[in-house]
């Protein structure tokens, strides 16, 4: 990452539409980054606050999307394929278009029936905050994250690529490749149920008689288990909405475990309960001891590109991630970062 | 809090028996704040790391709490009351007993068996960490903690109010007062059915064939409520048994809004998914929130303390803490922080 106008990508026009709290970080980081950026907010108020803040901000879609060589769509899950629609209509058919919601399936069949998979390329970075809105944004939220593109064959390929570089330059993003709906199971049990686990939680304690003591006893299992059911609860909804059916599928697989281990504490059976929780740790040791080795890979820059999206989704589900793009004399070379085997 | 020896407890004897990341951590602040403290564990390779960083080590627990005023009991859940029984023979009627346990009925119910309810307060302090051991205890992780004590009527409540000033002042402790039933109440929400919740979600992860992928999405949500599932399984276990019941209940009822939210979702009831999360919402915007009004009360110093203790469970209760108590010409006086009525 760089400040001020980047190499590969000087020059390049860009627009963010919906600055929230996501849209408004990828807009700041873009115009930290040096490139033409411009922002669009439906709110008025929101638009008057990023001017404030020495951003372009102008007054309709079509103003802000004119000329742009990519478009992040940034609005709420709900309003995405009716945005992809009319992004599409107005700009020139080179723009690369990708979005940042939390769900990726449906965005993906909505751009496959309005016939844009050709340069819409679905997208969720790994990020969040309590907080919500452009003053909660910041050119820091999505610095080095973990962020997923939806390679597809054909023409999208270049899509994908050009993007990969994009964020890998201006975000140090990690890029995850893989499927949309790979990625909505994977969601649903990073993020999705989590969602749904603190939601219960923090619900049970607003209900209960003993929430104010409970609130004073708050430390970080209580903390840390609520977080996510500060959000926006409208944000949150369409999020599982968007993903009904996998949520439910994963919150079901981790009911199964609830059930385990409250039947192995009723039964007071410490060995079980050791058991059980000794299996959860796995989970936590090997998302802090992942050793990665780094790889290399190339493919022709021209074909079908169905070899190459096969090894880009075959790393994501690897738990693996690019770290570069680049095409040179006729072969866009890879580099990645892929979990060591144990 | 101060460094160096602290006015009023200037020149107590102190012991810690068991000095693992909670014990460790005692010991270390009692250390630096200059109390007479000698910590003691069964492990040899524990007591002379203790050494080697310049704290009073002794080969046994004899040793260790000959001539003490106060010893804090930081073992294991299940040998405290064996821990209790050998150190009340051990030290004079005077010596203030106290323990750290995430669990208060049972050690009290046995303290009560044994015929030490007049000086063992049962204690908890709200703090933890992942990781374990007197390597990573540390002179700050109690620092301005709450921490639960549980008043109990006559003579216990000397020690009560020896204790709660010993704490605010060399912890800078918000003694939280409770009896041990309600404390237990209180921590199955605000701990125990949490690391439920952290140790399902982190097994199911762990069982998934998408975990590798699940890892490298994993950002605010997942990192956040599956943290505590990385605590050694043992200690987790022994919380949930020490307090089987009141977990169970709980969870049933942290089940009840979890039903709620899935069968909203399985509906796609946006409006009552929404509002399920705009309860959960209220929760954390309370937490987040909590504005305190400070007040003073007094009592007569002798007596039999009903009152006293009455008044403090209430305090609690509402989710209140102690700032301070003193004992002057015949009067104790507490001043603490009470949530403010909205």
């Amino acid at each position: 990452m760089t400040d001020g106008t980047t190499g590969r990508y000087a020059g390049v026009r860009a627009a963010v539409l919906g600055t929230g709290l996501i849209g408004g970080s990828v807009l700041l980081r873009l115009a930290d980054a040096g490139l033409d950026v411009a922002g669009w907010d439906p709110d008025p108020v929101t638009r008057e606050r990023a001017r404030e803040r020495g951003l372009t901000a102008p007054e309709t879609v079509e103003q802000a999307v004119a000329g742009r060589d990519v478009v992040f769509l940034c609005g709420p899950l709900p309003t995405l394929p009716r945005t992809l629609a009319q992004v599409a209509e107005l700009t020139a058919p080179g723009c690369v278009l990708t979005d940042v919601g939390s769900t990726k399936a449906e965005v993906a069949e909505a751009a496959d029936r309005l016939g844009f998979t050709d340069r819409f390329v679905p997208g969720h970075p790994m990020a969040g905050a309590e907080s919500a809105g452009l003053t909660a944004a910041s050119t820091t939220l999505l610095a080095g994250a973990a962020w997923v593109l939806c390679p597809a064959p054909g023409p999208a390929t270049l899509a994908f690529r050009w993007l990969t570089g994009l964020l890998v330059e201006v975000f140090g993003a990690r890029v995850v490749p893989m499927s949309a709906p790979e990625h909505d199971s994977v969601a649903a049990l990073a993020s999705h149920v989590p969602h749904l686990l603190a939601g219960a939680l923090a619900g049970a304690v607003q209900r209960s008689p003993l929430r104010d003591a409970v609130l004073a006893l708050a430390a970080g299992s209580f903390t840390d288990g609520t977080r996510v059911a500060g959000t926006p609860a409208e944000r949150t909804a369409n999020m599982l909405l968007g993903n009904r059916d996998r949520v439910l599928h994963e919150l079901a697989e981790v009911r199964v475990l609830l059930d385990e281990l409250a039947a192995a504490l009723r039964a007071g059976d410490a060995t079980a309960l050791t058991g059980g929780y000794a299996e959860a740790r796995a989970a936590r040791s090997a998302l802090r001891d992942r050793r990665f080795v780094d790889l290399e890979q190339a493919f022709p820059a021209d074909g079908d590109h169905a070899a190459e999206v096969a090894w880009l989704c075959g790393l994501g589900a690897a738990g693996g991630h690019l770290t570069d793009c680049r095409i040179d004399s006729g072969a866009v070379s890879y580099t990645a970062w892929r979990p060591a085997a144990d």
